[in-house]
C-alpha cells in the first residue's frame, strides 16, 4: 500500500483514525505498514514478539494461552476487518497474562508498530479508549470461550465449532483433528472419538483429509 | 456520608473525580449515596438487579458466573479500595455475558447509580476510558482464574486459595467446604477430600466449622 491507501484503509476506522489530529496521521502513516503471514506462523508470543496492533486485511488469527506443559486453549479467533491488540500486549500493562497469536491461514494486515501504538496511546485520551474498548470486547469473547469450557459438554462444543465452521465456509471443513482439539483446549483423541460418533449419527462424514456437514439440522440439535 | 465526605471520597479516585467538570461532579454528589449488603446478599445478577458502579468501603465481594444447570465459577474477588464495574453492567455494550455478583461479607460502598454512570460515560471520554480500563484490568483477573482452572491441577489451586487467605485474614479460614467448592468452581467432595489429603500432609487441620492452617511453608510448596 502507497500512503493514500494506507490513508484510505485507516478510515475505515474512524473509532482509532478519526480522533488523531494531522501530526499524528502522519507519524501513524509514516511508521506503519502491511505485513504477512503464512498459515502456522507464530505472530506473537510472549517473550520474543511484540510487533504491535494489526488490522486484518485477510486470513485470520487464532489467539490463545499455553500451560507450562504446552497445553493450548484457544480463547478467540480475528479474521478480516478485526483488529489484534494483544500482539502489543507488551505496551498494555493491565494485560498481565501471557497470550500467544498464530495466523491459521495466509494472512496480510496493516501493521502499527508497538512504538507507534504507545506514543499515540500515551498522548490521546480517544487512542488510549480506543485500546481498552477493544480489550473489552475481547473480554466478553473470552467469558463466552470460558462459559463453553466450564459449563458445556464437549459434545456441544464440538457441533457449536462446526456449525461456526459451516456458516463461515460452507460444509467441507478441512482442518485437522489435532487442529480441532487445540481450538477447542482439548485432545486429538476426544476430537477423533466425537467426530466417529457424529458420524454413526449421520451427522458428518469424515475422511484423512475433511470433515463435510451432511446433515446441518441434526447438527444444529446438538448445539 | 454528608456532601462533604462523599467528596473527599472520590476524591481518593483522581482517574474518576479528576476528570469531571463542576457540573458533573455536582450530579455525582447528587445522585451517589451509601448503600449496604450482608453476607451473602446478591448484588447483582444477570436479569434484575443492575444498581450501578460501587465503590468499596469496607468487606469484599466475589464476582462469578453460572451454567444453566447452576454451577458457579468464581472470577475474581473484590475487597475494600477496589472498584465493581460489573454491578452496571447493563449499560455496557460490550459486556455480552451474565455475572452475577454476591457479598462475601457484610459490605458497605458508595453507589454511583447506573443512571448517572450513563450519563457521565456517554458524556465525557476520561469516564468512559475509566470504565474500560478498569474492565481490561479484570480481564488480567478472569485470564488468572481462567489458566487456574484449565492448567493447574485441584491440589494446585486448592493450596493457592489458602494461601492466598492466609495471607489475607490469617491461619483459620471460616468458609465451609460448598463455599471453598464454588470459590474454585469445583464440588464439595472434592475440597472436602483434598482438605483430608492436606490434613494428612500435616498442612491444614479441618474440624467441622474452620479449617487451621499448621505449616505454612509445606502448604507453600504445593503451590
Amino acid at each position: 500500500m502507497d500512503r493514500e491507501e494506507l490513508k484510505r484503509f485507516f478510515e475505515n476506522y474512524p473509532d482509532f483514525w478519526g480522533h488523531l489530529n494531522e501530526n499524528e496521521k502522519n507519524f501513524t502513516l509514516e511508521t506503519s505498514h502491511c505485513v504477512s503471514y503464512h498459515t502456522g506462523q507464530s505472530v506473537h508470543s510472549s517473550n520474543n514478539r511484540c510487533a504491535g496492533v494489526l488490522f486484518l486485511v485477510n486470513g485470520d488469527l487464532r489467539v490463545y494461552i499455553m500451560s507450562e506443559e504446552g497445553k493450548e486453549v484457544t480463547l478467540y479467533r480475528l479474521s478480516a476487518g478485526d483488529i489484534c491488540i494483544m500482539s502489543a500486549s507488551c505496551v498494555m500493562d493491565d494485560v498481565t497474562f501471557d497470550v500467544y497469536v498464530d495466523a491459521t491461514t495466509d494472512v496480510s494486515a496493516v501493521l502499527l508498530p508497538t512504538s507507534t501504538f504507545s506514543k499515540l496511546q500515551k498522548g490521546n485520551i480517544y487512542i488510549e479508549n480506543f485500546s481498552n474498548k477493544i480489550k473489552a470486547r475481547r473480554f466478553s469473547d473470552v467469558m463466552w470461550t470460558m462459559q463453553q469450557i466450564l459449563f458445556f459438554s464437549f459434545d456441544r462444543r464440538l457441533a457449536i465449532f462446526l456449525y461456526d465452521e459451516y456458516v463461515k465456509n460452507g460444509p467441507i471443513i478441512r482442518y485437522s483433528h489435532l487442529e480441532i482439539a487445540r481450538f477447542l483446549g482439548s485432545a486429538r483423541e476426544v476430537v477423533s472419538r466425537m467426530l466417529k460418533y457424529f458420524e454413526s449419527e449421520g451427522i458428518v462424514t469424515v475422511s484423512r483429509k475433511e470433515i463435510e456437514i451432511i446433515d446441518k439440522k441434526k447438527l444444529k440439535e446438538r448445539i
